[in-house]
């Protein structure tokens, strides 16, 4: 019983895996970086988009052009949020099974790409579902894998779901505003990082006030750039 | 294609289904309430139970005989908590499968019931995976199901969650001593939980700070008793 319930979960991982590769070659061939952006729901995915977009669309000529997905259950209200920045941005709903999907996964992705203008930007951001588990299972065709955690989450966060925090490149700490408010060991949280995953890199950030959103900036424009280079 | 994967969501419904009522007859026989908590990770449940269980389980006779089954992906950090109270806590842990179950499903609590002393206890609190989509899907024998949101995850959890929000009897607000320091509108949040789920009780707590706690202890004094006098 266990052993043939491992076997669909893996048979299912494998043809998640050639449609990301698919999604691979269509990024590949447009020249685009796709970032796949992930948190618990209430981090501040949005927020942090809508925060750092400002900054790199609205100049002239952008420096970068991006475009955004956003994946959620049901609802179209961060597409809504990101579209007053006049950058392309696509709602994916994942509620047409039971009770809804927990994640994205490659085809759901395949199935928006039809409304993505790949040609038109450098780098798509993915705002995955708001979940801690199987978003990190599930690749689509990414460059890059980053999650937004909030200081309001607690500090044990990357021990409980670690393979969350150890499958991110880039960790931002979000809401720091808040941290003097708060009973938060920031120290903390960053070891417990560190610990299941030593090479992340790591920001503090306030998407609200701003403070450290121009290093998020630079990362995506590092690897936007580390992308091309390799392309 | 889709209908297959439509047809093994539902066998897999069907199968959970049977092992809660299973889980059902047991807890029936012993005369426990069993109470499914959910949330999104870091809402705060587990304060929220140190805060309330102290006041139900120190007193002398206890007010109820408490129980708690925490469900976590890895670790045992929940119910080291708990267990200064010095009360019956089983720790569950899902990370068997590939990267993690997201929620607890029947069979998997009902794994744990072996160390559960039933005989002794009054109310079982099953604290799920933290994670707002799939623990609301996945019936384990539950008498009610409840949740807990935070105030610092936005106002527009409800309308994003659906499922989650209009399948809980109770939804607890949490963090409301943090509200003085948000852009947050907490009638807005009530709105939308009224929209989704026009029966639900809604209490508005700070399990850091007891505010409303005690609330929230005579809600699952009710319970206890309501499910006693159907039983």
């Amino acid at each position: 019983m266990h052993r043939t319930k491992v076997r669909v979960v893996e048979d299912a991982l494998d043809a998640n895996n050639t449609i990301a590769a698919a999604n691979r070659s269509d990024f590949d061939r447009a020249g685009v970086t796709v970032v796949n952006l992930m948190s618990a729901p209430g981090a501040g995915k949005t927020t942090l988009l809508e925060r750092s977009l400002e900054g790199l669309v609205n100049t002239d000529p952008p420096t970068l052009r991006v475009g955004v997905l956003e994946g959620d259950v049901a609802g179209s209200f961060d597409a809504d949020r990101i579209s007053v920045l006049h950058i392309p941005v696509v709602q994916l709903n994942t509620d047409n099974g039971f009770g809804g999907e927990c994640h994205l996964d490659a085809n759901m992705v395949r199935s928006a790409l039809p409304a993505v203008p790949l040609d038109e930007i450098d780098i798509l951001l993915v705002e995955n579902v708001g979940n801690l588990v199987c978003p990190a299972e599930f690749r689509i065709g990414e460059d890059a894998k980053m999650m937004v955690c909030s200081v309001t989450e607690g500090e044990d966060k990357p021990l409980k779901y670690p393979l969350m925090f150890r499958s991110c490149e880039l960790v931002v700490i979000n809401k720091i505003d808040l941290l003097q408010y708060l009973d938060f060991d920031i120290d903390r949280l960053e070891a417990n990082i560190m610990q299941v995953n030593p090479n992340a890199t790591v920001l503090r950030v306030s998407a609200k006030t701003g403070e450290g959103v121009e290093a998020f900036r630079e990362w995506m424009t590092s690897v936007s750039a580390r992308a091309g280079a390799t392309a």
